[in-house]
């Protein structure tokens, strides 16, 4: 990317995640795909806005990958050498221009403002910066 | 929200929404509730990122939602006064600390960098933050 100036938007984070994943290279790629259990911790300033999420609920979380690089636009999917590189906006490697991650996840158990969670692959002290309920059980993910 | 200090990140725009869309109050309040063609227009600093997003392709398309209120935590789903009010992380609501937009699009045409797509809500000129590939066409939205 080149350093062209133009607007720019500040993230906040509401939160963060509690995971046994502390690196990349052994975190699943997708949620779904082994992730253990962990927890969305919620910084008590958001403490309204989390109060009516229940376990039972799906939710998508979103995140800040703040490991990931900001200066990749073409990838290999899953960064397997024997796939063909790709734009990166077909694919969902973290690293990209905004590298805000999307994950689906069910509430498991509500402790405060700490939410277990389950198919969550983030790694350990993850920024959360948004999180929305599931529309559609069916269609979404 | 008070001024508490923390960690901030800072979201560049990749490109903008063209619609017919122009204001709030006229919005569809989901992509799906009859919302009129519009366009992506990406920015040519990011043509590698899009360069294998064709026609036909089912996408999610996460905006910066410019025009809302982030001191919001409690509302009224859909704005209506008949629904009890809820924690923001509970509701699709665009007023909301980090004001992300997501939205399931379809890709109909593509001209350069400027893709037209169905589905799309969001307001002419709303900054684009990234895109990525729906994974599974039932489970996604």
């Amino acid at each position: 990317m080149s350093g062209a100036s133009g607007p720019r938007y500040e993230l906040e984070p509401i939160g963060w995640v509690r995971s046994p994943l502390v690196d990349r290279s052994s975190a699943p790629r997708q949620g779904n795909e082994g992730s253990p259990e962990a927890s969305l911790v919620f910084d008590p300033r958001f403490s309204e806005g989390v109060r009516d999420l229940r376990a039972g609920d799906e939710v998508i979380v979103l995140t800040w990958l703040d490991r990931a690089r900001r200066d990749v636009q073409i990838v290999r999917p899953r960064g397997n050498p024997a796939n063909a590189l790709q734009g990166v906006f077909n694919t969902r490697s973290p690293d990209r221009p905004n590298p805000i991650g999307l994950h689906r996840v069910t509430i498991l158990a509500v402790d405060g403002l700490t939410f277990r969670v389950r198919d969550l692959e983030a790694l350990d002290g993850t920024p959360i910066v948004d999180v929305k309920p599931v529309l559609d059980r069916r269609l979404e993910r």
